[in-house]
């Protein structure tokens, strides 16, 4: 049996999430199914880096999964690929040795958040971005991010702590930048508590409002109280943008041009 | 009363077209009520430039409409994208005179019509351009395209003749671009026929697959049968772009980055 990883790509609009659920569509039954129908194998199980929730978009989600096919890596992300509908793709897939994981082996993960805060909305990308109307002061926002950065207890962006054994985790980048009307954040990590940047998100957006000081960024943290937190952003502002690993391996051009528009500016008739 | 010309952006895929139909979702009445819900009119009654069928886009759609309200234009323009839903939202609003009138006094129109060849199909942008498995000469289509401009009987490219007067109609521009996987498609005319602008997409994309010459395109139109012209491209690729009125005015900034995405390019990891 050989050992393939994948990179894939998905509109979570459309999606009950990741994960097989009973009477939903999800992106694991639905790249499972493009899977077997090129492979022919009865049972394809893929191991995912991590789950994401219902409406959260993927730019380079990563799977692996043990088949016994002989097409080659290539040939096989474009045989899957014309099985798979319009919002799920293949980027990349490749093989792997056999002890490979997707979910363990992670050395660590980026997600991006989107946020709009343009007037009016836009029709396009509203789908893809959480709409503020207030203005944003996104330099007020990264000087609080910086509040986050190291190795910390991040109970207070937690939704079900204490589900697990530790809420300690270590962000190793945590950026905001405008781009015109939008204010992304991308935030790097060893890994992500359960709606983690979600409450990142709405932490930073009380900053940027101009509610709370930046310096109440590092004050939540400390304090680890889910309540002291601002409030869990939408999931269709969220998207897993990568998932890196110790073996040397570069991912497909993995950021969409359209997550960073160019201001159309005003243009005469 | 006043007479009031807004603009209006669209994403189609929600509506069942521009035109208010008993029993579903339109871009007109569920524009009309959020007029209506600001202006405390008890009937307000838009006219439109053109319709838009159901799937189209539009990135600057205009029509102009009677109200005896007194809000001014600008604030006016806010208060109905308020009651609007994500899926549209005015870009402006401005005071015209009593016997302007969006659809008759139009002096041009714009579309653009959004076609993918890139590999694999983007999960994002897949909504907004028709996805051609094929790769495209964009150059060939450019040549083809030039068959177009001019004043001619379009009837080719007509779905419904005989249904109107005339046929002749003249196109002041037909300019095809490629950037990173997307060709799109500018046409710019005195006025369009029914479904004309995506079955020159339709036609024009047999030429860029190889399957005909670029002359065949002068052909086509000289022969004026729409048998002998390509298929009627789909409605999610098609954007209205921009409508251009003979007084002086100036449309704001019009043209969303993400019509143009860059090419991202092979990033290492």
């Amino acid at each position: 049996m050989r050992n393939l990883r994948f990179v894939i790509r998905y509109d979570g609009t459309g999606f009950a999430g990741w994960q097989t659920q009973p009477g939903q569509r999800t992106v694991q039954d639905v790249f499972e199914a493009a899977v077997r129908a090129i492979t022919r194998q009865e049972r394809v199980r893929a191991n995912v880096s991590g789950r994401t929730d219902a409406g959260v978009h993927a730019v380079g989600q990563v799977v692996n999964l043990y088949s016994p096919t002989a097409i080659p890596a290539d040939a096989l992300a474009k045989a899957v690929n014309s099985q798979l509908p319009p919002d799920v793709c293949v980027r990349r897939c490749d093989d792997v040795p056999q002890s490979f994981c997707a979910n363990k082996d992670a050395a660590g993960k980026t997600y991006r958040y989107v946020i709009c805060d343009g007037r009016p909305h836009d029709p396009f990308l509203g789908r893809y971005a959480w709409h503020n109307r207030q203005p944003l002061d996104a330099d007020a926002m990264s000087e609080g991010a910086t509040g986050l950065l190291g190795r910390h207890d991040f109970r207070c962006f937690e939704t079900d702590w204490p589900n697990r054994l530790t809420s300690v985790r270590t962000i190793t980048r945590c950026d905001v930048r405008r781009s015109g009307e939008y204010v992304t954040l991308d935030v790097s990590a060893d890994g992500f508590l359960y709606n983690m940047v979600r409450a990142i998100a709405g932490t930073l957006v009380q900053v940027g409002r101009g509610a709370w000081p930046p310096d109440r960024v590092r004050e939540v943290v400390a304090a680890r109280d889910r309540k002291l937190a601002g409030p869990t952003a939408p999931a269709h502002g969220l998207f897993k943008l990568r998932v890196d690993y110790p073996d040397p391996w570069v991912l497909p051009g993995d950021e969409p041009a359209w997550l960073f528009p160019r201001d159309p500016g005003e243009r005469p008739a």
